[in-house]
């Protein structure tokens, strides 16, 4: 059974059902509670009633600066919906660990960007160095991978697609809501990661809903060729990507065809020139709500409310 | 005039001519060394004579972990030979920065690798906090910018072109040679950086060989758009693109927009056989010498020299 735990302005506390018990540890970034397991166990068997949750301001459970790595393309709706067909290269890229913001943060859109897009994803939260050259087999997964969290990969489209590079597009501030909690799992929490569903809504419509079934690179093989060229430690993320339903669609095939033959300038001014219809893209008032959990509840990762609003 | 300082495994030295004087500092990593300049200064007035370079092994003198970021397409000259035309956006992505290696370590291909460039650049490393949203003048770069390193952004171009993302491609281990010298800039110094000269040979042949007065965005520039959504901190690294020169090269228009209307893999099969018979890459034996400096010596990061070889 995992373990929840939520962080606050002046430290760290289990979460049982509606109360949270305070943990008795120095610890200050996500990295030192990890070492410190013995004072969450203690804090999540105590007979204190605790305080309420409802009372609490939750703070991303994952402490910056950290490493912030995610996989490109990691659902097969999500490929389709982006236009891939055949083999996709597992890929993977950074974001900077400044965009990091609480649960019920709000999300800023930066006065340049456009259109503005949601990603609901699976964090992973590292429990120990992983070295270069690590392969991390199914059972070495609770060696290296602590417990899990929701995030939202936040993505200026226009910036990502003419720049090409996603780090710029997916690094603003506010860009990576995180939390509220991160569940702490034991090993045999492993065996249930497939049953976690992701739902995400806009203004309380859904836009995405799929469990991780849907995924292509799961998380030791992930993790094995991430090791292939980076070290994580103790605290740093890896998004693990997200499924259908996002604002962007690509276009038909036969339009990318088209559109390949024009200058980049040209093809990018068509492209959103059709984007600027489509009504799916986050506005100024909106309100995301996103959940990450096992049907049974086994696994629950909490809601995240997030408004949306333009930079002043 | 900029002062030169090499880090080995017991310290940190300033190099005068071909002579190091040991700074007496605590400073491990590179920020607490620039946090304590007047160590510096004093081992650069000293009247010791010092220990020859020569007996001396250099490490890097960015010590890590740290942020490197990393700018695409930023010399004219590289733009060409990329297939670029019309406006390039100026785009920023992350190496890791396990990758930095020594300026005379060995380049290790990894075994999947088969078409290994080179990328000599000009790095900057920070001297204070970059924070998100802070617009960097021409005059603030002192402030921000402590001193320059050479560096080569080793690149794995098959990884690099068919994954799109740059960050696995240039994040191997010791895929970015660093050093010998940081180079500590006074504020005068600042006025020369569009002397300084890049030269990269391979097996004593010269292949990239330009100066700053190529390059599309310059650093006040650069610090000003990477502050759009990157916070930056002492000891920080910059890499600041390359010229002309590397063994990658964009085929004709014409054949791209061929290649466009192939599926992925059929497109990157083509291009890839036709770069198999390009003797530029780099092999297994080849030594690596680049260096960056004025004419006048002003400013002069010394020269790395790194053998290539086959990982094991």
């Amino acid at each position: 059974m995992s373990t929840n735990v939520l962080r606050t302005n002046d430290g760290w506390w289990v979460v049982r059902d509606e109360r949270a018990v305070r943990v008795q540890t120095k610890a200050v970034t996500t990295g030192e509670l990890l070492a410190d397991r013995d004072a969450v166990r203690e804090a999540a068997a105590s007979a204190e009633s605790g305080t309420p949750v409802a009372d609490l301001v939750a703070l991303p459970p994952v402490t910056t600066p950290c490493r912030v790595v995610a996989q490109m393309v990691n659902y097969r709706s999500h490929a389709k919906d982006s236009g891939f067909t055949g083999d996709i290269p597992a890929t993977f890229f950074r974001k900077a660990s400044g965009s990091v913001s609480g649960p019920h943060d709000t999300i800023i859109r930066p006065a340049h960007v456009k259109f503005l897009d949601y990603e609901v994803e699976l964090g992973l939260v590292m429990g120990a160095t992983l070295p270069v050259g690590t392969v991390v087999e199914e059972q070495d997964l609770p060696r290296y991978v602590a417990g899990l969290v929701l995030t939202n990969d936040v993505s200026a489209r226009d910036v990502q697609l003419t720049k090409t590079q996603f780090y710029e597009s997916k690094s603003y501030p506010t860009f990576t809501p995180t939390g509220p909690y991160l569940a702490l799992l034991e090993p045999e929490d492993f065996a249930h990661l497939l049953n976690l569903r992701l739902q995400l809504s806009v203004n309380g419509v859904s836009r995405q809903d799929r469990t991780l079934a849907d995924m292509i690179v799961r998380p030791a093989q992930a993790l094995t060729l991430l090791a292939r060229f980076q070290t994580l430690d103790p605290g740093d993320l890896l998004l693990t990507g997200t499924p259908g339903g996002t604002a962007l669609k690509a276009p038909p095939k036969a339009a990318e065809k088209i559109a390949a033959l024009l200058p980049p300038a040209l093809k990018w001014k068509a492209f959103f020139k059709g984007q600027a219809k489509n009504p799916k893209y986050l506005r100024n008032g909106d309100l995301i709500t996103a959940t990450i959990a096992t049907p049974d509840g086994r696994i629950d990762l909490g809601e995240q409310r997030t408004p949306v609003t333009d930079a002043a």
